[in-house]
Parts: structure tokens; sequence; C-alpha cells
């Protein structure tokens, strides 16, 4: 199978923050001993990979760079170290390309917490690129029966609300409100709450959101933010007490702070959104005498990952997205910041 | 034995808020079917009392009242239905009073979160007086070998610093930073921590409350906040990583948006004091990716009582008190207002 | 209303163990102060009543005995205690009637383990009568819009086969194997793990059942006793490792000594049958090196109650019943005997 | 430093089970790019040495074998992928030599049961040699201030009791009985019990072992099951109730089948020790209505390995031991074998 690695590959090169980005042609990587890698044949886009573009986030990162961290393909090497995954198989690069395996997240497996964690199209070459490396211990496993153009949103937006939902504690038959619900985040929410046996409150705004939530994605119920008093109408919702659990996909900060008032008294609000500067806030004598827990949530970690997967490979997610080319990434990218996509865009790697 | 119950007995009653609080005879109360009557020997003196007194807080409250909620003395009448109790048995009466047995939080075992919950000295009459109602469910079992002044302070401080520290999820080993380690609540913090085999890293300021905590108290470390850099050095004790829990019992605001700072990734804050009007407050950006738990404990549920007890009765904690008599209150209360007092007061209500 | 409650009813006595079962009129009972009197629309008959009746189980009971621990019907009068629950509510009578609520066990929500537990149509007066008394704290809460002749079996199978999944440790997106899948316990046991999320494995003989598994109760797979190697073809179901929790529903013992063989490693098998004089029984080496738990689970407790009636609520839950009249009990104790009974019977008292 | 690596050691090699143990010169090994090589100072000689050399275990092994798994010493030359350990750093060899990384086992932290681990001195060879390999994410990280004979012990019993004391449940305060408490593993079961917050209520035979546990130890009480009926003694002591956790280090049959009568309802029996084809054996009815669980705890992992030296290195934890040379191994297998062994022997393996 060797043979068949070319020399060089196309790729999408950010020289430096904010500058043009680069379609060309640079060398295929060689993976090294305990690294696999992987034909990209379809790679998702997401907000971060625009935030690594312009550098506005407070984390160093690699420069030039490769961008691109929701990457699905089929694995063409592995290094000498390598004998859980093999040539041919079918890989994902995450954002978490790589982890120590030593330091106390890794060994209690947290290694998104890693201090030393690699993060694909960040501090490491990414995905917007033919040919990737990811750490075998790392790169996720795809079953062969799942298409790899429906897989690569999965691989970030999937594994993360799906996180946020373990770390939500809330129970089967439990109600979980979803802020965002009807956007990219939110979207996957629904149908990973709904499939963990969790009644979706859907939160979101407009009629077309109402619609896509209570019909499409297994909400139960709907309360729209710009019609409704969200606070109100949660607790009315579900008895006066509010929801079991809050997932904050939302990008702007007013959620952050009123979660807690539609959250059940020992219920638990998840903060998985990042709005630029924004601040976690509430008061501290109802968040005391009600036991309200407010707690961040990241990305996945490596069984999160197949476990997310395994949910999506079993039919009961359904990720909406357009095709693209990956020579198109910069269109993608103007489309992104004007506020214009509905769902997501995949990239076709192939040229 | 119901002879030798008097028709009336001595209380200190708060007619108004912020009134004059009259020292006077008040008929004895007749428990009710799932009642107890218990002849209070010692009732501790807790800042919440004082608060019930001005009532300035933002929960309804009984008036006239008979405050406090520490209490401790002997069973001397029972309902007809209560027969886990009986004339003769040490009991506590503690801040929860009674709930309702049958919500779903008391059906969860966390009856503190009880819509109908009744308080003592706040919602109904409680320890500033000889003879006081529970419900038989909720009065706390004292062991006859336990001193019935020295456990005062524990029904109420006690439990609740216990509670704190089994809801932060520190497991035995793991390091406790404990703010205002040297204050009332504080003092018994340490001594449960280190007894639930924690290790404690007392926060507070001073060089008498660094030897208190030093020597007295069990704790490991001492970070004096007037003199140094909390943050630094709470991560410079804990191999760079910060404490695996944080137990806020200050009554100052800025602990509560500092505490995520000196946090362990993955660790949890607990919040417990109630600054007047203070706010929870935290960047989103770090408490996600660092995947932080922020989270509020209030007292403790019967269960947790009846364990906070047993730690005392096995000698692993001493709470340091003075004593007065019951009709000194006003004068506990004056020093209290000053600030003038070091450890807890307990009353002697036999006269 | 009280003027409705007649003065008389008829019930279903057993004077004696194995004697004859007497359908006869005796008086309507009194709640006490924290009791409730309900009129028993419909009763489930249980293989308990059997037991009950017959005397075979290593429990003292009460003699003469009305059995029966399936009611459903309509609260019709309340002690003067009581205010969560109404004249004119509907409510369920369960296997536990009351409990002391001070034990350990009662204050850790524990309260089928309490020393003191009353027991339906046991060491108390059960269902097979008009007008039964139940400890306020303890009736089920049952919503209008329920059938109380569908919800009858949910009151004691419901529950405890709900209880059992609770237990197991699953998460949602587990593999669990049920065995006895399509008996009474096990019908409802795939319905509930389905609504849970979890993943299911039936266990049981013959094509009829095996049609009822996979096509009724939401099983995704079956293996069938009679023809296949239970622990082999778990295994090759579940990729070589078996099933992350064994929920053990069957009334012989093989299967009992055979569970841990297809459990995976770290994975739980819950006993909830109770065949008679029947033992656990597992080789030590592999169930440490494989760290292998086994755990029995008896009744749920009030909030899985409420849990298990919320699932059935929603639509989730189907059980199949038959009717018969109150006054056939006899009758159907004969099918019972003869294991012609499919399902559940369930007796209506209006007559 | 690698110029110090000499080529040639001496090490102790089982040419086949049962065979001549021969104490010769092999070659130095040469540590593969995930390893790394340790000059081992000190190894403990344990129970599952002697089944390593007489081959009776149900378990493949490489022959020829170094045998040895509580190693102790300082690495001398690492792999290229190696960053997390360096030359001269303290190390130990345990039992789990590595793993696979990747399967579902390891990606939860539950190497221990991966399919692909090595096991030292079992599968590759282990520290009964000067200078042996280990995965480097699998050898121990030892702190300088520890003492690396009095470690070695620690590196396969010590881990071992405290993975099972962590399996059990148990919270600070409540009781755990550990039976075979006097013994190798049981007396550091003691002590990582007493410092994990527990009440240990220690279970063995003879005075000796009272004296030791009640005074050296930390058990608050002592059964001796060779002149007291240890179910009724134990209920005796816990109020009736038992104890909330039993872990079973003997190696006798009796006290498996027992354990359930004298553990406490919801309580867990923890099965550590491995008697020769011992059957666990509980009757089913008890089991059911008291909800007991019983589990297979099996060695730690990397986390549980870090936890455990660190409770040594903060001095809580005592494991006597006495010194012989690696050329004495013959002697101690045979004075292992007479069962003339108390405590445990470390060999130095400088000569």
């Amino acid at each position: 199978m060797a043979g068949q690695i070319p020399e060089m590959q196309w790729a999408q090169v950010f020289e430096k923050n904010n500058g043009p980005i680069e379609y060309k042609q640079i060398p295929v990587p060689k993976p090294g001993p305990d690294e696999v890698l992987v034909n990209i044949k379809y790679t998702g886009v997401c907000h971060t990979d625009l935030h690594a573009w312009k550098g506005d986030w407070p984390l160093a990162e690699k420069l030039p760079l490769v961008g691109g961290h929701e990457g699905a393909g089929v694995v063409v090497a592995v290094g000498e170290l390598v004998n859980d995954i093999k040539v041919g198989d079918h890989a994902g690069i995450k954002w978490l390309n790589g982890s120590c395996g030593a330091c106390d997240f890794c060994m209690a497996s947290d290694e998104p917490l890693c201090g030393q964690a690699l993060l694909s199209g960040y501090t490491v070459d990414g995905t917007f690129q033919q040919y990737c490396i990811g750490k075998a211990a790392h790169v996720a496993r795809i079953p062969k029966e799942v298409k790899l153009d429906a897989i690569a949103p999965v691989l970030c937006a999937g594994i993360t609300v799906y996180k946020a939902l373990k770390e939500s504690g809330a129970r089967s038959g439990n109600t979980v409100a979803i802020t965002g619900a009807g956007g990219g985040l939110g979207s996957l929410a629904c149908q990973y709450a709904k499939a963990m046996g969790f009644r979706v409150l859907a939160i979101d705004g407009g009629d077309e959101k109402k619609d896509m939530c209570l019909n499409k994605l297994g909400a139960e119920d709907f309360v729209d933010f710009t019609k409704q008093d969200v606070v109100a109408t949660v607790k009315d919702l579900t008895g006066g007490l509010g929801a079991h659990a809050v997932i904050l996909l939302a990008v702007s900060e007013k959620p952050f702070q009123q979660a807690t008032e539609y959250c059940r008294s020992r219920g638990t609000v998840v903060c998985v959104g990042l709005p630029a500067k924004a601040r976690i806030s509430a008061e501290v004598f109802p968040t005391v005498v009600r036991m309200i827990t407010i707690k961040g949530s990241y990305v996945g970690n490596r069984l999160d990952t197949q476990e997310a997967i395994d949910f999506f490979k079993r039919g009961l997610i359904n990720a909406p997205f357009k095709t693209a080319k990956l020579s198109e990434l910069t269109k993608i990218f103007k489309l992104m910041e004007e506020g214009k996509i509905v769902g997501r865009y995949v990239l076709d790697c192939s040229a």
C-alpha cells in the first residue's frame, strides 16, 4: 500500500493569521513510530477553524498552519509501534490529535485536559489537506459501514455535545433543556439527547427552528426566546421545578447568566459554547440553597468519541451537511463569517 | 414522664424584626402526632439567628419568633405515631425542622430542598427556649456519650461543612483548599476534611489563624491571603495543577470569583458561605476547556447529620465554644455584630 | 366524600396458609393519621401472592391475610397529617406499604431495606379487597391520564425491573442482556431498557418469544437458550466482550451460575428473580481478574416508583394483561400454578 | 549515562516450570521506542512469582522466564518516543508491564483488563534481574524521597489493596471488614483503609495478629475467626447491620461464601484473594432483598498506582520487609512454600 502514497499533496495553508489562505501543493508527511497517516476523504469546517486562521484565541498556534479538525478518511501508513489500527482501516482526525498519555489527566481518561495535548489544525497540521498525521492512540476508529462525508461533522460537534450530555448527570427520563437547540451543535445535541433517553426541551428562536426541533430532532417542547419568557416557560413545562439539566450551546452571554434560574434544584448547567470574553455568573444565595451545579464540558475523550460514533452508526443521529471542494475553503469561511451557513459544510478532499 | 413537663417555660422572643428581644415566660408547646418535644439543654448561636432577628434575608419568616437552630437536649414527649425515638433519648433540633417527606426532593433524600421545609428559628419556633418541637423524622439522634453543649454547634456548622466536603467529590488523598479555614465553619471544615482522608490546604489571614490551622486543625499547608498571592501559592503547593476541590466558606465576594483559578482542571468549587448579594462569576473559556465545576451546597440531609455526629462522637472533631446563659442572648448578638466572637457561643437553657 | 365510604366491602381472605381462600364481606378499615384509604379499582395478581397464600417463603406474614400488592384506585379518605395527597387523587398500593422513615436505609432513600418495612398483602392487608390502607408517604401517585387497569402490573413488576436496570450501572448505548426476556418481568424489562437508551439483547426460549422480543418489545437481538450456546452467542453478538450488564429475571438456577461468563469485564450481573433455594455462584479467579460485579436488586424506592410510572405515562411501556373479577382470584391462582398464564391478570374489584 | 549500561547482567531464570532456577548472566535488554530500561535496585517476592515458576495458573506464560513484578530502581535508558520520564528518574516495574492503550478498557483507564496486557515476570521478563524493560506509559513514577527497598512490595500488594478499597464504594466513616487482615496484603489494607478515613474491622486468627491489627495497623476492632462466630461478632460490632464493605484477602474458600452474611444491606463484598479453584457463592434470596453487591477487584491502573505510592510517600503506610540477595531467590521460594515468611522479602539486586 505504501507505494500508493504520493510525495506531494494539495492543502490549504494559513501562512499567517488573517493572511491569504493558499491552496497549494505541499509534501505528504511521514508518520512517526506511534502515528498513522490518514488519507483524508472529507473534512468538516468548524467555527474553530475560522478562529485558528484569525488567531484571535488566547492559545498559541503553529504557523504556517494547515487548519481543520473534522477529517474522515482511510489509513494509508502506520508507524512501527502501531498494531491496533492498520492500513485500509477508516479513521478520523479530531481536535485532540495526541496527548502525553502519562499525566494525571491522561491516566484518568481525561486526555483533553492534558497539558501536552496536540490540537489538530491548531498546534499541529490538520485536515485541510489530503494526507494528515494523527497519533495512533487518538485517531477515531470509524466502522466501514459509516459514510465518511456524513461522519466528518460528528468528529467534533457530535463528540462535544455527547460529552456534555454525559457530563450533565441527567438520567434517562429526565428533562434536558438545550439552548441553541436549532443550531449546528444544537441539532446534534437534540438527537443525542433523545437517543440517550432524555426528554428534550429545545430553546431557540423562530418558527423554522421550532418546526425542526419538534418534528425532526426529537424535542418534546420548544421555547422561543424571541417570543417567550424563557425562565417562566421552562418552569411551566417542568411542573414548576425547572429542567434537570441545561446544555448551553449558545454563543451569546445572556444564557450563561440566566440558565441557573430555569434549572431544577440539584440540577446541572453545562457550559459548552464559547462566546468571546463571556462570563458565567449566578447569585450565590439561590445557587447554594438550591444546590445548583455549573460546569464546563470540553471535547470528549477517546471513549466518548467511539461511543458518539456508535450512536451515529446505529442510525440515531442525522447531521445534515452540504458538500464543497477542499479548494473552496476560502469561500466557505466567507459564508461562515457572514452567518449564511445553515447546517455544516463538508469539504471533499479528493481534488 | 409527661408529668415533669411544665406548663410555662423561659424563651427569647423576637416580637418584630430588629425590635427588642424579650426574655420571658411562654407556654410549653405540645407535640403533634409525628412530632417530639425536646427539653433543650444547650443551644448554639449562629449568624443566621442574627439575620432572622433583623429580617434582612429574602425569605419570609414567622413573627413573633423564637429563634435558634442548634439545640441539643432530651426528648420529653413524643406524638402517637412516633416509635423510633422515645422519651429520655438525646436529640438535636437543627435548621431543617421538618419537610413534606413526599416530594421529588424528599424521596431522593434531598429534603433540604423540599419546598415545604420547616426551618427552626425561622419559619417555626426554634431553640432559644427550654422546650422545642421537632418533627420526629428530622430531629438529630444524639448518642448519650456525646456532651450536649459540645455537640450544639455541630448541629448546624458541622453538618454544613461535612455536607460540602461530601459534595466536593474529592477522594481520600486529594487536596482540598478551604477558604476561611480559621473561622467558625472553617475550623470545623479542616477537621472533618482531615478525618475524611483529605489533605487540607487552609486559606485565611494572619499568623494566629496560620498557627491554629497548621497545629490544631490538621491542615498541611496554609496560604495567607493578606500576604501571599493566593492563586500562585496554591498552584505552587499542588504541583502546578491546583486543588482538587475548593470549599468556599468566606463571607466576602472575592473568593467566589477567584476560586476557579486555583482549582485543578476537573476540580470542583463548592460554595457554602452566603455573602450578601454576592455573585459567583468565572470566565467561560477556561471553565469549559478545564472542565471546572462550581456548585452550591446547603445544609446536610438527615443521613449527613448522623454521619457528622458520628465523626464527632469518635473524637475526631473538636469545636471550641464558650458558654453563656439563655438570658444573655442579646449580649451575644451584640458581640457578634461587633465581630468580637472567636469560636462559637453556646447558651445554657437551664435558667 | 367520607359519607360515600361503605362500612363493609368484598375481600379475598387467606385464613391460613394453603387453606381455602374466602371471598367475603369484611369491614372497611379506617386510615390512621399518616395513612390514606384507597378504593381499589384494579389489582394485579403476582406470583408473590401465591407464595403469600402458601406461606412457603422464609418471611413471617400476617394471618388471616388479604393478599395483593399491585392495586390501583382512588383515594377516598386521608389521615389528619396527610397533606400532599387528597381525596379524589389516583393512587397505587405497592409491595412496600410503609417503612419507618428514620433508619439509616430510609434516610438514604433505600426504604425497601428498612427493617420495619410493611409489606402489602404480606405483613399488612393488601389489594385483594375494595378498600385498602396505605401509608401516605408510600402510596404511588398515579396521574389521572393513566388507566388504572393498565398501570396495576407496573406497580410491582414495572418498578422492579426499572430499578434493576438503574442498578445495572449501564449507560445509554450499552448492551443489556435480559434473561427471561419474554416473560412477565422480562417483557417490561425489555421496554424499559429500550426507553432508557440501552440496547437489548433478549435471552429466552422459543420462536414465539423471539418474535415478541424482536418485533414488539424493542430487543435488537435474541438468543434462544433452547437452541443456542448462550455464552458463545452473546459474546459473538457483542464483539467478543460480552454484555455490559445482565439482568437475571429467570426463575431457574442455571442462569445465575452462567451469567458472569457472558458479562463483559467490568460489567454487572443484576439478580432479580428468586428461584427457590437458588445460589449465585461464580469462579473467583475470572471474577477477580475481569472485575465482574454481581448484585441483588429488590423493589424500587418511592422515587423509582414515580419514575417508572412516568415512563408508562409517556406511552413507552405496554404491559399486556387480561382482566378477571376479584371474585375469581382462586381460579387465577390455579392457572398460575399450572403455568398457563401468558402476560398478567388484573382483577376488577368493582364487584 | 548510556555508557554505564553493561552488556551482561545477573538474573534468575526459570528455564521450565518447576525446573531448576538458574542464577546466571544474561544480556541486558534494549528498550524499544516506547520503553524504558530500569536498573532494578530492589524487587519484592510475591506468591504470584511462585505460581509463575510452577506454571499452575490457567494463563499461558513466557518460557524461559525471568520472574518478578515488584521492582524498584533507576531509569538508565529511554526509547526515542519517551519524554515524560528520563534517565535518572526512579521508577517501578509492576505486574502490568504494558497494555495496548487503545481498546475499550484502556480508553476507560481500565488497562488491567486489556486483552493485550503484558505481565511482568509472566508474559514478559520481570524484575528478578538487574536491568528490566517496562513500557514507559506503565512504569510507576517513584518520587526520590521514597526508599526503593521499602516501596517494592507496595508496587504489587499495596496497589492491589488500595484499588480494592476504592472499588468497595465505602465512604469515609464507614466500617470496612478486612479478612486476612494480619497477612501480607491485609496489613497493607488495614493501613490504607485507615488513611482513607474508613473504620477498620480486622478479621484474622490468633493473638499475635490481634495485637498487630489493633496496635500497629490502625484497626478499631478485631474478630478472631479461630475463637469467635464471625458473622455474629461482626454484626454485633456494627449495630446489628454488618460492615459497609468486606475486603476478601483470604486464600481459603470459606470467607468467600460467608462474607455476604456479615455485610450490611446495600454493602459490597470485594474479592481480591485467589484461592485455587475457589467459587464465590451466596443464596439468591437474601442477596436480592438485601441488595448485596459482590465484586472482583484486580490490580490497580496507573492512576491507582500513583495514588498508592503517594499515600506511602506521605508516611501513612508502613510495609515491614526483610532483605535478601537476588542470588538467594530459590531459598526464599522454599521458605514461602513452607509458609515460613512473615511479612515480605525484598531482594537486593546489586550483586
